[in-house]
């Protein structure tokens, strides 16, 4: 089996070799490790047939039309920083990697927009930005990721409570099916009514639908003021009075987290933060809300910094600390590392559920139930103004971990939630997923595939494991 | 002939008695004038089989069950208040009519949604959510149209430069599928990653893919303070370099609309609206921006006032006038009637396609010009924040008027738009859309189409024409 297994290998470079090139093509031993994982805490490396990087639509292209007549599924993979195993191989498959497809292809400052190969990522268009007065504001908190990857999973982050996530920044997309067509979708534009909005449908697909060649993102002004509050609360039920009256202030701010005195005490230590919260605060906090706000103007940013002060404390936090600019952009640096902060204290898992915003301390409290009653313990930081206050969950044991998880998203979704706010199904969260998923819409989405897929090229068991019954 | 279908009409109209009770059902010369078309200039009304009003989701999946059976077409409609012919009868069709459907099922102040039926009116929504603080922000300009109306057309308006269009609201839907069965999408969160998002692909279907029976949207702060600003420019381009500079100053204009000496002069008329413009400024402007400006605080709202007004004074506007709030709301309410002028002075079509926001003037240009070679007039007044500036077509030939028309749609695709903005395509742009689009998209949107309705029961015809060709 392994002497036949090789033989087809070899015989597959050869063709993705004529495709891409003997330098884009790595097999065998000679694939990197990093190319076989992504950072899900729960998957384990998988090596697949081949790793090809194309460079251009063409060639990805090519490289469709090739699996579908050999019978290999492809799977998509931007910068591999994904949680839930959207890009990790499977044994037969060949991983088409984008980061030589990492050109910015214009930077469109009357139309507000930005154009950009899949491989590109949040840093380096970040960068392109610089001066021009526009952001691009989805920040999932790992600038490193691209934004192919992004629009697979339809990515979140921090400022999804003021800005929104991926789809809401995503105007056009030129992708190739599963067919071997190429369609370019939406544009330069803003709004559309003029057919199926096939950019939406293939934003968090998750490379099932098609390969993404190229990504034409909206840009937002770039505020020059911005501040950022700590508030620390010693009663959660305060903390969750304030969340609502923040979100309906008006004030719109730029960032909503929650972080657990567990959580806060992690990064504090891990990332060396001094956030001038003296110890008997400290102590007796519960939970952290961090609020960072943006303005035009520094007086608007004044009145509004007042105005949220004024309604945390009303809502009982113990204290609020309107950080300095370094160590305000410390704390939110150290935030964004809270997954590698739990990864590194031995966390087993992450919980990426989403539910209704006005129940998310109801979930959370549900959670912490259910993992003492399987004996395991969960630490909770995340986008509270969202819904989407993920949990790392330390259960070593596999089987009770399991158990835990799929009770976990269960309370989530019956309380009107869904499996994953922002890090996607994946292979990770793919049993609970098909678990709890409305056959009938299973069976949609299964046709839907086919629409895209009708050979099953593209990550086939993803999302949906099989095509559709009939 | 005649005999034949009015036998067929007794056969089916019994039937559909039997599942909405008899006075849900009416037939031949008992169907209201006004269920036989919608507000299309183009479109001629058209006498279906039957109007059919279902009172809940179970009577509408059976209504489908039934079509499927008799082979019947089902073309849904809502207020009919569509420009594009959307709900336009066929004569062999049944028309699912939603008014009876009006029930506001939920106003979720601490999750900051509603849950309505799709007969529900924008005007009913926004009178329930007097004093929630809540808004549901999307302002089409015509507050009898209903919710599934706006969720098939994907409806936009002047305040979509500030909060998007319907698409970007809905969170969730009930659905009834073409197969019969009943879909739940989404739901009172506001961001998922957990498999294809059906939400959003139905919201702009123009009720091909599904029935929509709930619609659950999102709802933002109701902001306290707005001042409406009007600027006429005497020259075209100043005002062309005023739009990106407000777009970009950071200040989000709630609204940010065009409007051409022509059709400020038609709508002033009509509405009897005095602003205040001196009649020397009145004979030199060649078109108006009008901008409003909401704020959370009077304080805010000033700065941004003066802010606003300083661009436009420095872009090269004639005058800039801060409106008393009467007047303000008086000229945002005659600009809603813009369409309705228009019409009552002759205008024989409109023109709704999208461009890129920096392409507009280019495309107002380039209309004008076209509009004179086929001896027509063009008035442009609309969304000039969206590139989506509306255009009065004033030809009554037919012949010539659907050739400028398709010249329009060109150049508007030329410059990287789309036919329609915001209107949909319905019956009286289809021709337009299915000359221009990409076949590959069309084939891949039919193939789609039949995963939600494999039968075609669902408006055949509509936006595809037909199904896939295999």
């Amino acid at each position: 089996v392994a002497l036949a297994r090789t033989g087809r290998g070899d015989h597959i470079a050869t063709q993705l070799a004529a495709i891409v090139g003997a330098d884009g093509v790595t097999t065998g031993a000679a694939i990197a490790e990093e190319d076989t994982h992504d950072e899900a805490l729960t998957a384990s490396a998988v090596r697949p047939l081949a790793v090809v990087r194309p460079t251009s639509t063409e060639q990805v292209r090519e490289l469709v039309v090739l699996a579908a007549r050999e019978g290999i599924p492809l799977v998509a993979r931007g910068s591999g920083t994904g949680l839930s195993g959207g890009c990790r191989p499977e044994p037969d498959s060949v991983v088409v990697a984008f980061d030589r497809m990492d050109r910015i292809v214009d930077i469109d400052r009357p139309n507000q927009v930005a154009v950009v190969q899949p491989g590109v990522t949040l840093a380096a268009l970040d960068a392109a930005l610089a001066g021009s007065g526009l952001l691009y504001p989805v920040y999932p908190g790992e600038m490193s990721a691209s934004l192919g990857g992004n629009v697979a999973t339809n990515a979140g982050g921090m400022r999804a409570v003021r800005y929104g996530v991926t789809r809401q920044h995503v105007l056009g997309l030129e992708a190739v099916l599963g067919t071997g067509e190429i369609v370019r979708t939406g544009g330069r534009f803003v709004k559309s009514s003029s057919g199926y909005d096939l950019t939406q449908l293939i934003v968090g697909s998750e490379g099932t639908l098609a390969l993404v060649t190229e990504v034409t993102v909206k840009l937002v002004p770039r505020l020059p003021y911005s501040t950022t509050l700590l508030a620390p609360f010693g009663d959660l039920d305060a903390l969750a009075g304030a969340v609502p009256t923040v979100v309906t202030s008006g004030v719109a701010p730029l960032i909503l987290e929650y972080i657990d005195a567990t959580a806060m005490t992690g990064i504090a230590a891990a990332m060396d933060l001094e956030l001038g919260v003296p110890d008997e605060v400290r102590a007796t906090a519960a939970a952290y809300l961090v609020v960072v706000l943006e303005a035009t103007r520094e007086d608007g940013l004044e009145a509004d910094v007042a105005t949220v002060a004024a309604v945390l404390t009303a809502s009982g936090a113990a204290e609020v600390y309107v950080l300095p600019a370094l160590a305000g952009a410390a704390l939110i640096s150290a935030r964004e590392r809270a997954f590698f902060v739990a990864k590194a204290a031995g966390a087993d898992d992450i919980v990426d559920a989403v539910v209704p915003r006005g129940a998310v301390f109801d979930f959370m409290a549900e959670a912490a139930r259910l993992a003492t009653r399987w004996g395991a313990f969960a630490s909770a930081c995340g986008h509270v103004g969202d819904g989407n206050v993920h949990l790392s969950i330390f259960q070593p044991d596999p089987a009770a971990r399991h158990e835990l998880m799929a009770a976990i998203v269960g309370t989530a979704l019956d309380l009107g939630g869904a499996v994953s706010g922002e890090h996607g199904i994946g292979t990770e969260k793919l049993e609970y997923f098909l678990a709890t998923e409305d056959p009938v819409k299973l069976e949609l989405m299964r046709r839907i595939k086919a629409a895209f897929d009708p050979d099953g090229v593209l990550a086939p068991g993803r999302l949906l494991d099989r095509g559709p019954s009939h």
